[in-house]
């Protein structure tokens, strides 16, 4: 892929910076909201919900690319003003498509992302004058389009001059009816190997049904996806467009309370946000069962695999303290960025070591107990 | 979807338990091998990977379904014995493709799995024999079948009398070219939904390559599979079929390594194996570092919930004796379970809690101390 | 495609005859009857309505592989037995689907034709019994082969020794939901370019609905097909299967009476059969009113050609008599073939020639005496 | 399909009269040209072929929408004027694409229909300028479009107030890699069934190669396509793009006069242009042979017809005085509208009327024979 002369170049970075919310590093960025602003009210639940939830970036539809004539078309500039409006009240970014130069001009100046729809992929005219903006672009796959045809469409903008736009996969179109469009979730690793830039994932519209949210959500993160564009609405039984597939406020807190962990493993960060005065002790409490249980599971890995070294050390080598001296500086530097009182750190790490050490050195002798038992017993033993 | 009178029964079981090893239960099933059964070198040589890997069953082809009639069709009855003896000699299960009457008697007593290829889906005649039998059947999906097509094709099998069905998804046919299929991980969600069977992904097949077998299959995860099937040759550069999409040993073997924290992160469990002989020391650390990091993170995640928790309760009860010791006694049970050394999770967690206790009352102090101080300032505090 | 071997030879001939009934030559073969056979009397009804119709062929499933096992499966030797004798007393042949050995055996000494599903398409182990037969093989696309796969499918039946095999292009499926499938009539060009076998078309099971039998059927035989293989039920509304997409026998047909000039038209033949004791002296006299315009356009469009002639020689050399006792005695012979009265073609075709040639003296002299006149002309002429 | 308000009208005229062309009636348009304007000397050249080949439009792209942004993207107003002239020239219309509202500024004035592409058919905003305008408008439907989206594209024009929509098939997006896209000749049927607008077919990018235009254009007019929209290039080996897909001019010649008879064989029209000075003696008598060979088959064909007529009338009534009138009349009208000589008619269909009739009466008096004959046999006969 020749032409892919920008966003092919792999010594560029590949995060975006956006008023202190980077994408492409390793946070998981989260992005929600309804799929069309309807109200002020609409707009300050949802910005509320998204920002409890760890959201750092509010969506929602002011221009509607819509398949029929007859269909609501959007609110225009006075969307864009619940849209700003609310944003702005939670601390969270704003991000809204765009179908052409008027709506462009219209929230240029107001926004912090354009979206550019999966309709208007191969609309080059939008694109180049995408290219001729400051702000970051939100670039969703076509319908129906290869993966090499998304990239180039991100070179039209990169070749206009803007450097920053963000990959959106969003579920293309196959025979299966079952869901709206399949979510092709190789997009991920294989847009990531031809380019630079980060990679977002849409399972709202691929799944076009709110129950697979969940599950696909947690895949895109686990393929390597750089954020979620999530489709939610204070009421998604009277959204105007894409009830179906939107979560209810309740839905997507939940979910963000999962992703953290799902993140953690394939080595990215999310972070759910503050306590949601809806959330009960309940709820808190079995998230804490959930992290406890983590742990516990971590730490047993954990000696699993010190039995591991172990085996291949001299028993009294078992105990290695540099090492040890050295691990335990790193994880309190660790939590330290974490906020985690240091204390916590230096006390119970040594603990840890103590105990597998421990733990080895009675095996080993109970190894070698039953070797020798062996040798001295008149039969032997299988 | 009237049809699916047994596949859609909700209140059956839903996993599957052969030999000990259980498929649709809380651990993911990893199952591995070459495409095609070549020699006896070659499974002996995969079976060992797969065993040091975590896998639990062998998979290998020996009678092969190929689209030219001039390509290698399988060793047959003498590949048959290579793939037993193979897994016998290192306690796998094993797995292989049965394509009409013939073939599935020849391997019927031998092998414990038996696989009807994703070409073979709707060969109905096939289907119907696979219900006759006893053993526990893995039905791919077709290349381009919808997933109720695929839920009936399974009906076929459970409507003959065999009960034992395992769904596997392989990636539909799409215009896509970058990956040989597009990987439908909704079809797992979707599935679950419709049907009580086991769901698990093959990523080889879907992706085609091998650079994205190990995003693809901790998505697989994330997204809520039962298990993994995962093509691994012990020389993919001279596999006599598939060998582009084939890992090489020891990249299935860092593969497995990280597939038990994906598992984790959504309740599930994946044990990887004993140590690999050619395991480095350095290895092993960078493991156990990995493992230290999210002790860390997850510490400081539960920190920051413990800190929600104290917010909705009474400085004077931020410590609850009561749950504490419930908390101790449920994490010493799991620790056991865990084989991890019970003294472990009674010397730390009681730390966790105290330093936890310890934290949030000095930031309340700190927070009403600034309250009191803001009184007392003559021109007050915004 | 090098493994095309044998499917790909050029130098083989096309064409396949199947007890005087030839595929792959000048004519185009009909091939009808109901999807699955369900009593004596709906084959019969069906066998003498596709005999009237000029059909060669009665089809008719008796083993129905079926995507849910609880749809009907075909009335097995019985159904064989009512198509076989439905075909017999009409004088046509007769092909049913096999789906695997038994039934394959069951059906071999009966029928004259076995046709093998698009499901079955890569059964490779049915394919390599199919090639160990003598009779003519007609082979469906599977429902997401690439023509590639499907060619590769045939050569598994050529490799095994049966030379005969009829491609037929069905339909993929693609995400179109108007249509059942996707008619893909560039397959018909694109395996003939590759293959040297006989194409035909089934445009029942692409549309999925009678209304559009009649149009793709046209359009199949446009675009080059040997034959049209189209359901027709004495009754769909009351069918056991695929009613909605089988024609009415008067529909059947009607159609039929149509395709014959389109066969002329792309240099085929297709003729209708016998009269139909229902057809009323109006239908008649409506398809002769349709030749007779035919002939009335094919003679304005000669007129004109002829002009063009004209134009390129001197106007004494207009009239050619040795072509013109050539042409004569062509047509003379092909009016005998066709069965016309020899004294048809040379009374009018002499008149033929002479209203010709006058009419091309009269504009060249009608020209000419134009150009003399505004010579003359004291204001020469624009 | 609530929704096709305007589409959907079934009262309405479904033909488009541009400058004395007209779209959707009788007679099948062809439009021909290059893919993109190079030059004015490539222009003419592809205008005077077309016109000679008795097409009616002038195509040639001067705006390009191109997947790379590396790649050619047309003349513009440049472009714009050699197309325009060249048009001119021949007495042609001329078609170009738009791509947003500068462009169709440009071109409003000059050109006679606008094409929105297939990458725009959901350019929402492009489709409300063009229902703001009087010319009629080619809406190309999008490479993954279903029929109900590319007409409710179309209702985006109509309800912006322009009625002039034609519909174009052009291929879509399927796994098959053998052709660029694959021809929905369904879509002609459907689209007619559920609008009343014309609708052309363009085969060149559908196939994406050159070889197989010819079948595919005869099977679209045979699918009842109302005109053909045909790449082709005074050189398309030096063409700056669609090269491979586009005809040589000898090429669109041929085909064009083979449409004709095609066009016949289903109501239609289309006459075939002037003689091509390059045209040789032979190729116009091969094009005469051609016509000959149809007429005898027809004039077989209404013979048996006449047959079957007979069968149903007594003896004495096979000659029908007032029905042989009555067809002379209307037969020597449409030859007037031909320019056929009425002398012509007047002298070959006296001839055909008594050769039938005698055939006839021979034929019963030889039947009645053989009957008499088998009465008085002293054996009888079988």
């Amino acid at each position: 892929m020749k032409d892919l002369k920008l966003a092919g170049l792999k010594s560029e970075r590949s995060s975006i910076d956006i008023n202190g919310v980077t994408l492409g590093g390793k946070e998981v960025i989260l992005i929600g909201g309804p799929c069309a602003v309807e109200s002020s009210i609409q707009m300050s639940q949802a910005a509320e919900t998204v920002r409890k939830a760890g959201g750092k970036i509010l969506r929602g539809g002011v221009f509607k690319p819509r398949t029929s004539p007859y269909s609501f078309q959007g609110l225009g500039r006075e969307g864009l003003n619940y849209l700003v409006q609310a944003a702005s009240e939670q601390g969270l970014l704003c991000v809204t498509e765009v179908i052409d130069a008027p709506s462009l001009e219209v929230v240029i100046d107001e926004i912090d992302i354009i979206q550019i729809g999966a309709r208007n992929m191969q609309n080059f005219e939008l694109l180049k004058l995408a290219g001729k903006i400051k702000k970051p672009v939100i670039l969703k796959r076509g319908l129906s389009a290869t993966i090499e045809e998304w990239l180039l469409a991100a070179e039209y903008i990169l070749s206009a001059g803007n450097p920053n736009v963000i990959l959106c996969e969003r579920g293309i179109r196959t025979y299966e009816p079952s869901t709206r469009n399949t979510l092709d979730l190789s997009a991920v690793g294989v847009a990531k190997e031809l380019s630079h830039l980060p990679v977002i994932v849409d399972p709202s519209h691929a799944a076009g049904r709110r129950d697979l949210i969940s599950s696909l959500s947690k895949a895109a993160i686990a393929s390597g996806a750089d954020g979620l564009l999530i489709e939610m609405h204070p009421n998604p039984a009277e959204a105007v467009s894409d009830g179906p597939q939107s979560l209810h406020p309740e839905e997507f807190a939940q979910l963000a309370g999962e992703l953290g962990i799902v993140a953690n493993a394939v080595n990215r960060t999310f972070a759910c946000g503050r306590v949601n005065e809806g959330e009960t002790l309940e709820t808190l409490r079995s998230q804490i069962d959930e992290i406890d249980q983590t742990i516990i599971e971590r730490l047993a890995a954990r000696m699993q695999i010190v039995s591991k070294v172990a085996d291949q050390k001299r028993l009294d080598r078992v105990k290695d303290s540099t090492r040890e001296k050295e691990v335990l500086q790193r994880l309190t530097n660790l939590g330290e960025e974490l906020k985690l009182p240091s204390e916590l750190v230096k006390k119970i790490y040594p603990i840890i070591f103590e105990v597998a050490v421990q733990s080895q050195i009675k095996q080993k002798m109970k190894r070698e107990a039953d070797i020798d038992l062996s040798l001295v017993s008149p039969l032997g033993s299988k």
